[in-house]
């Protein structure tokens, strides 16, 4: 069992560095307030008896011998946020794992696999446009050239490396051999769990997003003077494709297709749109079945296209291949949630995690905590002490049965 | 009969003040440039035997004596255009009027009525936000206090009439008394002539605009993380409400409805757009029916809105009444086109005209030249030389039986 009053001290006094006066919280990768965030992590992780180190990006790294010679079980998340974000995305995760090592110091619980608590750097990408940072050095597949992107004083990524006395060509040092599996809890930044009234919940896996950008050309004309049987109104047309994207979404479970940016040219009360470009975001734990649903949205459109007599183009944009959890984690997650006398609810992440670079190289499970209302990425963020405290025990206990079973 | 070649030689010459390199022409009121080509105008005038003044909000008039003591028949249109705009909105009509009072002196025709032809002031409202100045002022419904406007530069209308030496204290005296009739030939700016394959039209009215801004609220969510059933997409919703729209306009003939301008927030690609603002134009040429439809609108959106779990709210832009053609104009220039071996083709003017202000204070008639490819306000309005000719004809031939009739 851990301590949930010593939980929700770190969640508060973690959430002091980068506050802004309005509540939201502003701790971006290479700046002073996460370095003075990461020199509390490491306290927190020495007071909990691990070793601390930062690997060749920044990854802060607490260490626990294990009873036996073995590949180490791994728990993560990061402390970075968005710009005005909240206490609870990435900050939970780093704390409930360091609270984890604390409990099973305090206890004196010795674990057969090593275990390793990471701190990965710059999840959100926020200052330089380019996230997953830690996870992608430490799988291996980041690459010097991908440190080029620049935040608003125009100073790189790499820039901000060395300023910081990290090597940008040295960035391979970061890959770790083996990993006998990934725990990551992160809250869930939906209502799934808040509508099934659970805690917590067991990630089925991570739907990566296909982006695409259409374009739906039709005819500028007099909104007075251009009768409605021969217009070819872009608009109009555009929403015939987004309310048939919803249908189709709609028939698959659990996938989702969004149309979140839309504009139109000329844009004047009084004409008819000429043009309209909207964007498009499906996503599907299976990524056979999100081509399909893609395929399926880009018929639609040319179908609709042609019966409305306008033209339309569709762009990609990008295409991130989902990630499975692991079957064994996932049941070893699902057994520490039905022992706390929880109903184990199973669920997709639709954001992106750095437990998706993890599963490229070792058997990957996640733990979903409750959102209050689904909010995130927002000062109004919130999951319950209550919430923490169960979510921290199914971590503590799933990394405990872990330990048995591998 | 009137002149084909002068006609022409007319257009290509006003087209020449505030032509642009481009090809587009800039001519707003009191600018050098309108000066230029009222000179012009004025110019016209006397040569077809007018006597030329202008009046207190600088309309430009030539008049012609009648053999009886009658009111005058009235033709007018403009010469102002609207930004980059082309050689025939507006600037036909006058050109078309004068050519017809110089065919007149050339076949020494003396009429019973007195002929007042009228170049308009600010028809297009493109300096100063605020247009059918001339018109408003000649039927006694400008008011000082809507000369306030401002132009790019921060000069109010008032101030520009001032600099021009006319006396924004005196546009009362620009009311006319008397009109028996008033008449004006335009480009339709539309493509229903061009489909039905005829040089001319009968406008059997001005349908006004009926203008309203819907903003729909819904809930920004993560579009990762949130499943389709429990969505409150306001950009799904307002796309049902536009595609409802189009349908509720088809069941009316002649009625058009157009959402031209669109806004969604927060407008990113992964986000569920939270809230979308829209326009909304509806026309017709019956007051009450436009009414209904605006209505049905209304009530469409409501439940659109409650079946998605979102907040309509519907604000009153501005709403213009339309106004008819007067029956008997309507059969005169039927007449005069039906004598030209032409099909009789009635059509509605979706764009508003002087026409629709001295419609107040007399009959009005319009007759509409074929625009090719419906397009206007653009370098490209085009009506073929042709189609003037035939269209100034019937002009013609129309006065010439008003004077019978009246």
């Amino acid at each position: 069992m851990i301590n949930r009053e010593r939980l929700a001290k770190h969640i508060e006094e973690l959430s002091q560095f980068g506050m802004q006066s309005s509540g939201g919280i502003n701790r971006f990768s290479f700046t002073e307030e996460e370095a003075k965030a990461n020199e509390y992590i490491e306290k927190l992780m020495e007071e909990a008896g691990l070793s601390v180190s930062f690997d060749a990006v920044g990854n802060v790294i607490g260490e626990r011998q294990g009873t036996e010679e073995k590949a180490p079980i791994m728990i993560g998340s990061h402390i970075d946020t968005v710009p005005h974000g909240g206490k609870f995305d990435g900050a939970l995760g780093v704390l409930a794992a360091i609270e984890v090592a604390q409990s099973l110091k305090d206890q004196g619980i010795q674990l057969k696999s090593p275990l390793k608590i990471v701190s990965f750097k710059d999840e959100e990408g926020t200052r330089f446009g380019f996230g997953l940072l830690g996870s992608r050095a430490m799988t291996g597949i980041l690459k010097e050239e991908e440190l080029e992107g620049r935040d608003d004083q125009g100073i790189t990524l790499k820039e901000a490396m060395t300023q910081n006395g990290y090597d940008p060509e040295k960035i391979g040092e970061a890959k770790v051999r083996e990993v006998a599996a990934y725990l990551e809890l992160h809250i869930e930044q939906g209502k799934v769990l808040e509508s099934e009234n659970v805690p917590v919940g067991i990630v089925t896996g991570i739907a990566g997003p296909s982006w695409k950008e259409i374009t739906v050309r039709g005819l500028s004309e007099h909104a007075g003077a251009t009768p409605m049987p021969i217009r070819q109104d872009a608009l109009v047309a555009a929403s015939e494709m987004i309310l048939n994207i919803e249908q189709i979404a709609f028939k698959y479970k659990d996938a989702v297709a969004t149309v979140g940016k839309l504009q139109v040219k000329p844009n004047g009360v009084n004409v008819i749109p000429g043009e309209v470009t909207f964007s498009l975001d499906v996503r599907d734990l299976d990524n056979e079945r999100c081509a399909k649903i893609v395929n399926e949205i880009s018929e639609m459109i040319q179908e609709v296209s042609q019966k409305r007599n306008v033209e339309s183009e569709i762009v990609e944009l990008q295409t991130v291949s989902s990630v499975q959890a692991d079957a064994a984690m996932q049941a070893t997650i699902k057994e520490a949630v039905v022992s706390k006398g929880i109903k184990p609810i199973s669920l997709v992440s639709g954001a992106g995690h750095d437990a998706m670079n993890l599963a490229r190289i070792c058997p990957m499970g996640m733990i979903f905590v409750r959102s209050k209302d689904g909010i995130s990425h927002n000062p109004l963020e919130y999951s319950s002490i209550d919430d923490c405290e169960i979510a921290t025990n199914v971590l503590f206990d799933t990394l405990v049965r872990l330990d048995q079973s591998i």
